[in-house]
Protein backbone atom coordinates (compact mmCIF):
# COMPACT_ATOMS: atom_id res chain seq x y z
CA UNK A 1 0.00 0.00 0.00
CA UNK A 2 2.86 2.47 0.61
CA UNK A 3 4.23 1.53 -2.76
CA UNK A 4 2.60 3.63 -5.38
CA UNK A 5 1.42 2.64 -8.76
CA UNK A 6 2.59 4.71 -11.46
CA UNK A 7 0.65 4.75 -14.69
CA UNK A 8 1.41 6.63 -18.04
CA UNK A 9 0.01 10.06 -18.01
CA UNK A 10 -1.24 8.52 -21.63
CA UNK A 11 -3.53 6.64 -19.61
CA UNK A 12 -5.20 9.39 -17.93
CA UNK A 13 -5.39 11.00 -20.93
CA UNK A 14 -6.90 8.10 -23.58
CA UNK A 15 -9.63 7.66 -20.58
CA UNK A 16 -10.57 11.47 -20.82
CA UNK A 17 -10.72 11.62 -24.40
CA UNK A 18 -13.37 8.58 -24.52
CA UNK A 19 -15.26 10.55 -22.19
CA UNK A 20 -15.11 13.87 -23.95
CA UNK A 21 -16.39 11.66 -27.60
CA UNK A 22 -19.21 10.03 -25.14
CA UNK A 23 -20.23 13.75 -23.80
CA UNK A 24 -20.11 15.20 -26.52
CA UNK A 25 -22.80 12.29 -28.04
CA UNK A 26 -24.68 13.51 -24.61
CA UNK A 27 -24.39 17.12 -24.87
CA UNK A 28 -27.19 16.44 -28.12
CA UNK A 29 -29.15 14.35 -26.52
CA UNK A 30 -29.28 16.45 -23.71
CA UNK A 31 -30.16 19.53 -26.39
CA UNK A 32 -32.62 17.42 -28.60
CA UNK A 33 -34.88 16.62 -25.43
CA UNK A 34 -34.41 19.96 -23.95
CA UNK A 35 -35.95 22.01 -27.17
CA UNK A 36 -38.61 19.08 -27.86
CA UNK A 37 -39.78 19.32 -24.57
CA UNK A 38 -39.57 23.42 -25.00
CA UNK A 39 -41.38 23.39 -28.23
CA UNK A 40 -44.20 21.13 -26.53
CA UNK A 41 -44.56 23.61 -23.58
CA UNK A 42 -44.81 26.24 -26.18
CA UNK A 43 -47.58 23.99 -28.06
CA UNK A 44 -49.38 23.73 -24.97
CA UNK A 45 -49.59 26.91 -23.53
CA UNK A 46 -51.04 28.25 -27.30
CA UNK A 47 -53.61 25.28 -26.66
CA UNK A 48 -54.58 26.62 -24.04
CA UNK A 49 -54.88 30.15 -25.01
CA UNK A 50 -57.36 28.52 -27.80
CA UNK A 51 -55.50 26.75 -29.64
CA UNK A 52 -55.10 23.17 -30.60
CA UNK A 53 -52.62 20.64 -30.20
CA UNK A 54 -52.62 18.29 -32.68
CA UNK A 55 -52.36 14.44 -30.98
CA UNK A 56 -50.20 12.91 -33.84
CA UNK A 57 -47.77 15.78 -33.50
CA UNK A 58 -48.36 15.45 -29.63
CA UNK A 59 -47.27 12.15 -29.95
CA UNK A 60 -44.52 12.18 -32.30
CA UNK A 61 -42.71 14.59 -29.90
CA UNK A 62 -42.97 13.07 -26.99
CA UNK A 63 -41.59 9.29 -28.93
CA UNK A 64 -38.77 11.52 -29.99
CA UNK A 65 -38.17 12.62 -26.14
CA UNK A 66 -38.20 9.05 -24.91
CA UNK A 67 -36.27 7.91 -27.44
CA UNK A 68 -33.47 9.81 -26.65
CA UNK A 69 -33.74 9.35 -22.91
CA UNK A 70 -33.29 5.91 -23.86
CA UNK A 71 -30.29 6.94 -25.70
CA UNK A 72 -29.07 8.61 -22.97
CA UNK A 73 -29.59 6.61 -20.63
CA UNK A 74 -27.30 3.87 -22.50
CA UNK A 75 -24.73 6.32 -23.32
CA UNK A 76 -24.55 7.43 -19.33
CA UNK A 77 -23.94 3.85 -19.01
CA UNK A 78 -21.16 3.65 -20.48
CA UNK A 79 -19.63 6.41 -18.88
CA UNK A 80 -20.51 5.08 -15.78
CA UNK A 81 -18.83 1.67 -16.46
CA UNK A 82 -15.62 3.61 -17.89
CA UNK A 83 -15.43 5.06 -14.72
CA UNK A 84 -15.59 1.93 -12.96
CA UNK A 85 -12.81 0.95 -14.58
CA UNK A 86 -10.58 2.75 -12.37
CA UNK A 87 -11.57 1.01 -8.98
CA UNK A 88 -8.52 -0.97 -9.17
CA UNK A 89 -5.43 -1.40 -10.39
CA UNK A 90 -5.82 -4.73 -11.58
CA UNK A 91 -8.56 -7.51 -11.50
CA UNK A 92 -9.97 -10.90 -13.13
CA UNK A 93 -11.20 -9.58 -16.40
CA UNK A 94 -13.46 -11.32 -18.56
CA UNK A 95 -12.09 -10.14 -22.06
CA UNK A 96 -14.93 -10.89 -24.15
CA UNK A 97 -17.03 -8.63 -22.07
CA UNK A 98 -14.51 -5.58 -22.00
CA UNK A 99 -13.91 -6.40 -26.07
CA UNK A 100 -17.87 -6.47 -26.20
CA UNK A 101 -18.03 -2.61 -24.29
CA UNK A 102 -15.31 -1.03 -26.02
CA UNK A 103 -16.47 -1.95 -29.82
CA UNK A 104 -19.84 -0.13 -28.00
CA UNK A 105 -17.86 2.35 -26.97
CA UNK A 106 -15.87 2.89 -29.59
CA UNK A 107 -18.34 2.51 -32.45
CA UNK A 108 -19.96 6.29 -31.90
CA UNK A 109 -17.03 7.91 -32.80
CA UNK A 110 -15.20 9.40 -34.53
CA UNK A 111 -18.15 8.81 -36.17
CA UNK A 112 -21.36 6.08 -36.62
CA UNK A 113 -19.60 2.69 -37.11
CA UNK A 114 -20.54 -0.82 -37.78
CA UNK A 115 -18.22 -3.82 -36.04
CA UNK A 116 -19.40 -7.09 -36.20
CA UNK A 117 -18.50 -8.90 -33.86
CA UNK A 118 -17.64 -12.97 -33.32
CA UNK A 119 -16.47 -13.59 -30.13
CA UNK A 120 -15.84 -17.48 -28.61
CA UNK A 121 -17.57 -18.14 -26.54
CA UNK A 122 -15.31 -19.67 -23.84
CA UNK A 123 -14.47 -17.52 -20.92
CA UNK A 124 -11.30 -15.75 -21.85
CA UNK A 125 -9.93 -14.65 -18.58
CA UNK A 126 -6.86 -12.01 -18.05
CA UNK A 127 -5.13 -10.60 -14.76
CA UNK A 128 -5.19 -6.70 -16.06
CA UNK A 129 -5.81 -3.13 -15.40
CA UNK A 130 -9.09 -2.62 -16.88
CA UNK A 131 -8.72 0.66 -18.02
CA UNK A 132 -4.79 -0.95 -19.76
CA UNK A 133 -6.96 -3.27 -21.21
CA UNK A 134 -9.82 -0.43 -22.61
CA UNK A 135 -7.07 1.93 -23.66
CA UNK A 136 -5.30 -0.51 -25.85
CA UNK A 137 -8.62 -2.01 -27.45
CA UNK A 138 -10.03 1.64 -27.64
CA UNK A 139 -6.40 2.50 -29.57
CA UNK A 140 -6.76 -0.77 -31.86
CA UNK A 141 -10.57 0.46 -33.19
CA UNK A 142 -9.79 3.69 -33.57
CA UNK A 143 -6.78 2.93 -36.00
CA UNK A 144 -9.28 0.51 -37.29
CA UNK A 145 -11.54 3.35 -38.24
CA UNK A 146 -8.91 5.63 -39.89
CA UNK A 147 -10.38 6.15 -43.39
CA UNK A 148 -13.01 3.71 -43.54
CA UNK A 149 -16.30 4.60 -45.74
CA UNK A 150 -19.60 4.98 -43.76
CA UNK A 151 -21.26 2.27 -45.37
CA UNK A 152 -18.05 0.00 -44.68
CA UNK A 153 -18.34 -2.42 -41.61
CA UNK A 154 -15.10 -3.71 -39.66
CA UNK A 155 -15.16 -7.06 -39.10
CA UNK A 156 -13.64 -7.99 -34.79
CA UNK A 157 -13.05 -12.15 -33.91
CA UNK A 158 -11.47 -12.88 -30.61
CA UNK A 159 -10.53 -16.45 -30.39
CA UNK A 160 -8.07 -18.51 -28.31
CA UNK A 161 -4.66 -20.52 -29.89
CA UNK A 162 -3.90 -22.30 -26.93
CA UNK A 163 -3.38 -20.07 -24.11
CA UNK A 164 -2.95 -16.75 -26.22
CA UNK A 165 -5.98 -14.54 -26.75
CA UNK A 166 -5.83 -13.21 -30.50
CA UNK A 167 -8.19 -10.51 -31.61
CA UNK A 168 -8.20 -9.69 -35.38
CA UNK A 169 -9.77 -6.27 -36.61
CA UNK A 170 -10.30 -7.01 -40.63
CA UNK A 171 -12.04 -4.98 -43.70
CA UNK A 172 -9.89 -1.82 -42.66
CA UNK A 173 -9.27 0.89 -45.60
CA UNK A 174 -6.43 0.58 -47.56
CA UNK A 175 -5.04 4.02 -47.00
CA UNK A 176 -3.46 6.65 -48.98
CA UNK A 177 0.16 6.78 -48.72
CA UNK A 178 -0.05 10.06 -46.70
CA UNK A 179 -2.22 8.54 -44.16
CA UNK A 180 -0.35 5.61 -43.88
CA UNK A 181 2.28 7.31 -42.66
CA UNK A 182 0.73 7.76 -39.10
CA UNK A 183 2.57 5.25 -37.17
CA UNK A 184 0.79 2.23 -35.78
CA UNK A 185 0.56 1.81 -32.75
CA UNK A 186 0.14 5.58 -31.78
CA UNK A 187 1.95 5.89 -28.21
CA UNK A 188 -0.79 5.68 -25.63
CA UNK A 189 -1.39 2.35 -27.49
CA UNK A 190 2.04 1.23 -27.64
CA UNK A 191 2.49 1.81 -23.46
CA UNK A 192 -0.91 -0.25 -22.98
CA UNK A 193 0.41 -2.92 -25.47
CA UNK A 194 4.42 -2.98 -23.17
CA UNK A 195 2.14 -2.58 -20.15
CA UNK A 196 -0.10 -5.99 -20.68
CA UNK A 197 3.14 -7.93 -22.96
CA UNK A 198 0.86 -7.81 -26.02
CA UNK A 199 1.48 -8.15 -29.70
CA UNK A 200 0.61 -5.64 -32.38
CA UNK A 201 0.33 -6.27 -35.90
CA UNK A 202 -1.10 -4.14 -38.92
CA UNK A 203 -1.12 -5.24 -42.18
CA UNK A 204 -2.62 -1.74 -44.22
CA UNK A 205 -2.63 -3.81 -47.99
CA UNK A 206 -4.55 -6.62 -46.48
CA UNK A 207 -6.35 -4.37 -44.19
CA UNK A 208 -6.40 -6.43 -41.08
CA UNK A 209 -4.65 -5.39 -37.74
CA UNK A 210 -3.91 -8.10 -34.85
CA UNK A 211 -3.69 -8.32 -30.93
CA UNK A 212 -1.68 -11.22 -29.16
CA UNK A 213 -2.41 -11.30 -25.55
CA UNK A 214 -1.65 -14.08 -23.12
CA UNK A 215 -4.26 -14.67 -20.90
CA UNK A 216 -4.94 -16.86 -18.00
CA UNK A 217 -7.26 -19.57 -19.33
CA UNK A 218 -8.15 -20.54 -22.39
CA UNK A 219 -7.60 -23.20 -25.37
CA UNK A 220 -10.59 -24.17 -27.99
CA UNK B 1 8.49 13.28 -26.09
CA UNK B 2 10.32 10.09 -25.43
CA UNK B 3 10.33 10.00 -21.90
CA UNK B 4 7.32 8.35 -20.32
CA UNK B 5 5.39 10.83 -17.86
CA UNK B 6 4.25 8.60 -14.87
CA UNK B 7 0.92 9.71 -12.72
CA UNK B 8 -0.14 7.45 -9.68
CA UNK B 9 -2.65 5.11 -10.13
CA UNK B 10 -4.89 7.42 -7.07
CA UNK B 11 -5.19 10.27 -9.52
CA UNK B 12 -6.91 8.56 -12.41
CA UNK B 13 -8.98 6.53 -9.35
CA UNK B 14 -10.13 9.97 -8.44
CA UNK B 15 -10.91 10.78 -11.93
CA UNK B 16 -13.11 8.19 -12.06
CA UNK B 17 -14.56 8.60 -8.99
CA UNK B 18 -16.15 11.74 -9.57
CA UNK B 19 -17.38 10.15 -12.83
CA UNK B 20 -18.70 7.46 -10.86
CA UNK B 21 -20.71 10.47 -8.76
CA UNK B 22 -21.46 12.79 -11.47
CA UNK B 23 -23.10 9.65 -13.50
CA UNK B 24 -25.23 8.59 -10.94
CA UNK B 25 -27.13 12.18 -10.49
CA UNK B 26 -27.08 12.02 -14.35
CA UNK B 27 -28.90 8.51 -14.43
CA UNK B 28 -31.56 10.07 -12.07
CA UNK B 29 -31.84 12.88 -14.14
CA UNK B 30 -32.17 10.37 -16.97
CA UNK B 31 -34.84 8.22 -15.48
CA UNK B 32 -36.93 11.16 -14.67
CA UNK B 33 -37.40 12.52 -18.19
CA UNK B 34 -37.85 9.11 -19.22
CA UNK B 35 -40.82 8.03 -16.86
CA UNK B 36 -42.11 11.62 -17.48
CA UNK B 37 -42.41 11.41 -20.76
CA UNK B 38 -43.35 7.60 -20.78
CA UNK B 39 -46.44 9.22 -18.81
CA UNK B 40 -47.29 12.05 -20.42
CA UNK B 41 -47.30 9.19 -24.25
CA UNK B 42 -49.62 7.29 -21.73
CA UNK B 43 -52.10 10.38 -21.52
CA UNK B 44 -51.75 11.72 -24.61
CA UNK B 45 -53.17 8.10 -25.93
CA UNK B 46 -55.88 7.87 -23.66
CA UNK B 47 -56.46 11.51 -24.84
CA UNK B 48 -57.09 10.28 -28.31
CA UNK B 49 -58.64 7.12 -27.40
CA UNK B 50 -61.47 9.49 -25.63
CA UNK B 51 -60.20 10.98 -22.26
CA UNK B 52 -58.42 14.11 -22.13
CA UNK B 53 -55.05 15.58 -21.18
CA UNK B 54 -55.92 18.41 -18.50
CA UNK B 55 -54.00 20.96 -19.62
CA UNK B 56 -52.32 22.25 -16.55
CA UNK B 57 -51.25 18.52 -15.74
CA UNK B 58 -49.61 18.41 -19.32
CA UNK B 59 -47.58 22.03 -18.76
CA UNK B 60 -46.73 20.66 -15.15
CA UNK B 61 -44.83 17.56 -16.47
CA UNK B 62 -43.21 18.99 -19.49
CA UNK B 63 -41.81 21.84 -17.09
CA UNK B 64 -40.44 18.99 -15.13
CA UNK B 65 -38.88 17.69 -18.42
CA UNK B 66 -37.37 20.74 -19.31
CA UNK B 67 -36.06 21.57 -15.96
CA UNK B 68 -34.31 18.05 -15.33
CA UNK B 69 -33.10 18.37 -19.19
CA UNK B 70 -31.46 21.74 -18.22
CA UNK B 71 -30.15 19.87 -14.64
CA UNK B 72 -28.81 17.08 -17.07
CA UNK B 73 -26.70 19.56 -19.40
CA UNK B 74 -25.19 21.41 -16.14
CA UNK B 75 -24.00 17.87 -15.45
CA UNK B 76 -22.62 16.57 -18.64
CA UNK B 77 -21.09 19.74 -19.14
CA UNK B 78 -19.11 19.20 -15.86
CA UNK B 79 -18.29 15.49 -17.04
CA UNK B 80 -16.93 17.14 -20.17
CA UNK B 81 -14.51 19.84 -18.17
CA UNK B 82 -13.55 16.97 -16.23
CA UNK B 83 -12.82 15.39 -19.07
CA UNK B 84 -10.39 17.93 -21.20
CA UNK B 85 -8.44 18.74 -17.73
CA UNK B 86 -6.69 15.88 -18.88
CA UNK B 87 -5.79 17.52 -22.20
CA UNK B 88 -2.36 18.01 -21.17
CA UNK B 89 0.18 17.28 -18.45
CA UNK B 90 0.78 21.23 -17.36
CA UNK B 91 -0.66 24.47 -17.86
CA UNK B 92 -1.10 27.93 -16.64
CA UNK B 93 -4.44 27.36 -14.82
CA UNK B 94 -6.49 30.41 -13.06
CA UNK B 95 -7.04 28.67 -9.95
CA UNK B 96 -9.61 30.72 -8.82
CA UNK B 97 -11.51 29.33 -11.89
CA UNK B 98 -10.51 25.77 -11.09
CA UNK B 99 -11.70 26.29 -7.13
CA UNK B 100 -15.25 27.45 -8.38
CA UNK B 101 -15.68 24.52 -10.72
CA UNK B 102 -14.63 21.92 -8.15
CA UNK B 103 -16.86 23.49 -5.69
CA UNK B 104 -19.67 23.21 -8.06
CA UNK B 105 -18.20 19.49 -9.31
CA UNK B 106 -18.17 18.55 -5.25
CA UNK B 107 -21.44 20.38 -4.34
CA UNK B 108 -23.32 17.24 -5.16
CA UNK B 109 -21.76 14.23 -3.45
CA UNK B 110 -22.26 12.76 -0.95
CA UNK B 111 -25.28 14.81 -1.07
CA UNK B 112 -26.27 18.30 -1.81
CA UNK B 113 -23.88 20.56 0.03
CA UNK B 114 -23.65 24.26 -0.24
CA UNK B 115 -20.44 26.32 -0.40
CA UNK B 116 -20.64 29.69 0.38
CA UNK B 117 -17.72 31.48 -1.92
CA UNK B 118 -15.43 33.98 -1.33
CA UNK B 119 -11.96 33.99 -3.83
CA UNK B 120 -10.56 37.11 -4.09
CA UNK B 121 -10.88 38.65 -8.19
CA UNK B 122 -6.54 38.92 -8.97
CA UNK B 123 -6.41 36.27 -10.96
CA UNK B 124 -3.96 33.56 -9.49
CA UNK B 125 -2.12 31.53 -11.79
CA UNK B 126 -0.89 28.19 -11.33
CA UNK B 127 1.44 26.26 -13.83
CA UNK B 128 0.36 22.81 -13.30
CA UNK B 129 -1.57 19.68 -13.96
CA UNK B 130 -5.36 20.45 -14.23
CA UNK B 131 -6.14 16.65 -12.53
CA UNK B 132 -3.60 16.93 -9.83
CA UNK B 133 -5.09 20.49 -8.58
CA UNK B 134 -8.82 19.27 -9.59
CA UNK B 135 -7.75 16.04 -7.27
CA UNK B 136 -6.42 18.17 -4.74
CA UNK B 137 -9.23 19.86 -3.81
CA UNK B 138 -11.85 17.44 -4.58
CA UNK B 139 -10.08 16.10 -1.43
CA UNK B 140 -10.18 18.82 0.79
CA UNK B 141 -13.85 19.11 0.05
CA UNK B 142 -14.69 15.64 0.64
CA UNK B 143 -13.19 15.77 4.23
CA UNK B 144 -14.89 19.36 4.70
CA UNK B 145 -18.18 17.93 4.21
CA UNK B 146 -17.51 14.98 6.43
CA UNK B 147 -19.99 14.84 9.20
CA UNK B 148 -22.33 17.97 8.58
CA UNK B 149 -25.52 18.13 8.70
CA UNK B 150 -27.85 19.09 6.10
CA UNK B 151 -28.43 23.07 6.70
CA UNK B 152 -24.65 23.00 7.49
CA UNK B 153 -22.87 25.06 4.78
CA UNK B 154 -18.91 25.25 4.18
CA UNK B 155 -17.14 28.62 3.55
CA UNK B 156 -14.44 28.40 1.14
CA UNK B 157 -11.84 31.71 0.72
CA UNK B 158 -9.07 32.29 -1.73
CA UNK B 159 -6.25 34.66 -0.91
CA UNK B 160 -3.52 35.27 -1.90
CA UNK B 161 -0.51 36.00 0.73
CA UNK B 162 2.35 37.31 -1.24
CA UNK B 163 3.02 34.59 -4.10
CA UNK B 164 1.51 31.99 -1.79
CA UNK B 165 -2.38 31.29 -2.44
CA UNK B 166 -3.87 30.34 1.18
CA UNK B 167 -7.58 28.25 0.67
CA UNK B 168 -9.46 27.84 3.50
CA UNK B 169 -12.74 26.10 4.39
CA UNK B 170 -14.40 26.30 7.54
CA UNK B 171 -17.74 25.67 9.26
CA UNK B 172 -16.25 22.02 9.03
CA UNK B 173 -18.01 19.89 11.17
CA UNK B 174 -16.30 18.90 14.82
CA UNK B 175 -16.22 15.10 14.18
CA UNK B 176 -16.98 12.15 17.37
CA UNK B 177 -13.13 10.63 17.77
CA UNK B 178 -14.41 7.42 15.82
CA UNK B 179 -14.81 9.74 13.30
CA UNK B 180 -11.77 11.53 13.91
CA UNK B 181 -9.46 8.88 13.55
CA UNK B 182 -9.82 8.92 9.29
CA UNK B 183 -6.68 10.51 7.96
CA UNK B 184 -6.50 13.68 6.46
CA UNK B 185 -5.27 13.99 4.07
CA UNK B 186 -6.06 10.06 2.73
CA UNK B 187 -3.60 8.89 0.12
CA UNK B 188 -4.96 10.60 -3.18
CA UNK B 189 -5.00 14.14 -1.39
CA UNK B 190 -1.66 13.49 0.02
CA UNK B 191 0.21 12.71 -3.43
CA UNK B 192 -1.61 15.28 -5.26
CA UNK B 193 -0.32 17.69 -2.50
CA UNK B 194 3.21 16.13 -2.69
CA UNK B 195 2.97 16.27 -6.60
CA UNK B 196 2.00 20.50 -6.27
CA UNK B 197 4.20 20.78 -3.08
CA UNK B 198 1.43 22.48 -1.52
CA UNK B 199 0.60 22.24 2.35
CA UNK B 200 -2.43 21.09 4.03
CA UNK B 201 -3.65 21.62 7.58
CA UNK B 202 -6.51 20.38 9.53
CA UNK B 203 -8.12 21.85 12.86
CA UNK B 204 -10.77 19.83 13.92
CA UNK B 205 -11.51 21.44 16.69
CA UNK B 206 -12.12 24.69 15.15
CA UNK B 207 -13.37 22.93 11.91
CA UNK B 208 -11.10 25.04 9.85
CA UNK B 209 -9.06 23.14 6.64
CA UNK B 210 -6.26 24.81 5.08
CA UNK B 211 -4.28 24.90 2.04
CA UNK B 212 -1.12 26.45 1.56
CA UNK B 213 -0.03 26.49 -2.83
CA UNK B 214 3.24 28.10 -4.33
CA UNK B 215 1.22 30.12 -7.22
CA UNK B 216 2.78 31.74 -9.91
CA UNK B 217 1.56 35.49 -9.99
CA UNK B 218 0.09 37.07 -6.45
CA UNK B 219 -0.21 39.73 -4.09
CA UNK B 220 -2.70 41.32 -2.53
Amino acid sequence: MNATLRIPFETLHTFGQMNVHLTHELQNVMATISETSGLLEDLAAFRTSGGGVDPARLEKLLRRIGEEAGRGQRLVSRINSLAHSTDAPAIRLDLGRVVRFMAEVSSCFPKSRTIRLDICDRCVALDAAPYTVQQLLYGCLQAAFRGLAPDQEVALSLRMEGNICVLRLSGLAKLAAADQEEPFPDRPTALAAEALDATLGLDRDAGILTLHLQCVTGGD
